[in-house]
């Protein structure tokens, strides 16, 4: 006799595809595991290509969201921008997309038509061009209208190469803007919630703000989107793959009301909520303040803030505290409280 | 109120899928009509990215093949092979590939595990590496177990440029193998037909044929693999792009007498059944000889021929001659005989 829990392991589950712990461990236990490479770094979202001059970046990502159209953006605006953004994390410019298409057989030709044209604006709005296709159609109860991959490429085109091992203690972590918007405007749309103000996504292409920190000539040690697993998920990888522990300060993460209240209401905490157009940076202290002024300039009504700082404390730990002094330790979910959000 | 064949023409049909007319005409009127950019040939397979020295070429491929698994390879096998031999097909090496999964809820890890390995022994082979990837997770029913994207970069090490518009009146059309394998391995898998000798999938990275070939010196025009739609519709989307007509032997074509028994029963023809390992080459008639050589050597028990010959008719059609001197006008089907194939 199998137990439920041991059956449990054996199958993949949704929160395998959460970002949290689940997902950690199947890439490391499967996917590391046939496809690690001496001579590539392919644990990272992007992988550097050493091979040319400018060092390229090449990355990929699959989309499932549901609902296909959200309020501020679609499947379409998300593929574009996701990718876009996991090349701006390693502080490459995008420069080309390839697309696959994974189509169910009924879909409205409409739907895929509105998904390519949004495709094209957002990759016109993020200066990169989608050069290659392809298109596979499965029979009806085989997919959910429409799952999107692409794959890009990048280029480096300066000397700075950033990653988790480059953060030191003293950095400051800048936080681009408020969390949670994706997550709640893609739940609020699939489970017809009726929120105060209606949400909208974040999602947005960050690698504009990247190069104009770079072009700036502050040093990032660090760069990190917010997606799956939000901004707690996020800091918990990157403390674990430093080695250094993270001392957040609360009050300077903002929530916007009406996310934060929707948050209550679903039970969530905003510090696990998806977003798909915010990213933590890790720099010396001194520069955090240049860093903000450049990005509140660059994108009004969004407000950018320090959130924290690194320590050693010999230990790779993310700790929260609050207002008044109060320190929790911030772990990864073991899968995500959203499927299908990206 | 709408006739059947209207709300047809409106929402997708597995034939939209099935390298056919209405494949072709669904990436003309929704995507080349979205994606469409002065600067770059976006039409091809796999595109060329005019960046860096030497030239790139990037493509990407979905699989949703049904079986995962099947005498020959299985999805993980098609995936490596797919993408590398797309950039087979410009000429270039390839290099380095994304990887994408879209795993159902429910699916056993030791299939994924299963596929991720057999991904890493066609990417050894085909020697180019896995460098990046992505995972997502569907709710149980909105998936088939497994679909897997791959992207691809490679370069092109030689000023040889090949391509429909290369394609020449007098050009021998060269065969690399025996046709249709692919199409009945998986079908004769997924229904579990008896056949009298169990058929392999040709599926296999042909980079290094090609590659053999140019460092041969052979000035090669034209290079296509035969994958959805197979051999016909290959060459029919060949001679409508290059405007010339192609005139085969049909007696040329070798079918293996299995395949062509399977065929046979199942009221299909093998010209349309896909293949993943052979492709047709354009070259002159005088160097057709050497490449035949080169191509046997390198794939002993596979023959290569030449099937054909371009002609300039003022008119892009593809004619078969039968043994008795008879001409019949090979057409793209609508859509596949057999979906869910690659």
């Amino acid at each position: 006799m199998t137990s439920n829990s041991e059956a449990d392991k054996s199958v993949i589950q949704l929160a395998h595809g959460g970002g949290g712990r689940m997902m950690n461990r199947l890439i490391q236990d499967v996917f590391a595991e046939a496809f690690r490479h001496p001579d590539y770094d392919n644990a990272n979202d992007a992988a550097l290509l050493p091979w040319q001059t400018p060092d390229m970046v090449m990355t990929t990502d699959s989309f499932v969201v549901n609902p296909l159209f959200f309020p501020g953006g679609d499947i379409g605006t998300l593929a574009v921008n996701g990718t876009v953004n996991d090349l701006a994390m390693r502080a490459a410019r995008p420069r080309y997309l390839s697309v696959g298409f994974i189509i169910e057989e009924g879909c409205p030709v409409e739907t895929v038509r509105r998904v390519a044209q949004s495709m094209r604006a957002a990759a016109d709005t993020a200066d990169v061009v989608v050069v290659t296709g392809d298109t596979k159609v499965v029979e009806r109860g085989h997919g959910h209208g429409l799952y999107v991959n692409t794959a890009g490429v990048g280029c480096i085109e300066h000397d700075l190469r950033v990653g988790p091992r480059h953060v030191r203690p003293g950095d400051a972590i800048v936080l681009s803007g408020d969390i949670g918007r994706h997550g709640i405007a893609v739940l609020a749309s699939r489970e017809e919630l009726a929120l105060e103000t209606p949400i909208k996504s974040d999602c947005a292409p960050l690698a504009a703000d990247v190069l104009a920190l770079v072009r700036a000539g502050l040093e990032l040690h660090c760069l990190r989107d917010l997606t799956r697993g939000g901004l707690a998920s996020g800091l918990v990888e990157l403390s674990e793959a430093s080695g250094l522990a993270f001392v957040l300060q609360e009050e300077a993460i903002a929530v916007d009301g009406v996310v934060a209240a929707a948050c209550e209401v679903l039970g969530l905490s905003p510090l696990y909520v998806a977003n798909e157009g915010r990213f933590v940076v890790f720099l010396p202290a001194d520069q955090a303040g240049r860093a903000i002024e450049l990005l509140a300039q660059r994108n009004p009504g969004v407000q950018p803030s320090i959130i924290g700082e690194v320590v050693d404390r010999r230990e790779a730990v993310v700790i929260a505290r609050s207002a008044l002094g109060m320190e929790r330790v911030i772990d990864m979910l073991s899968g995500e409280q959203l499927p299908r959000i990206c």
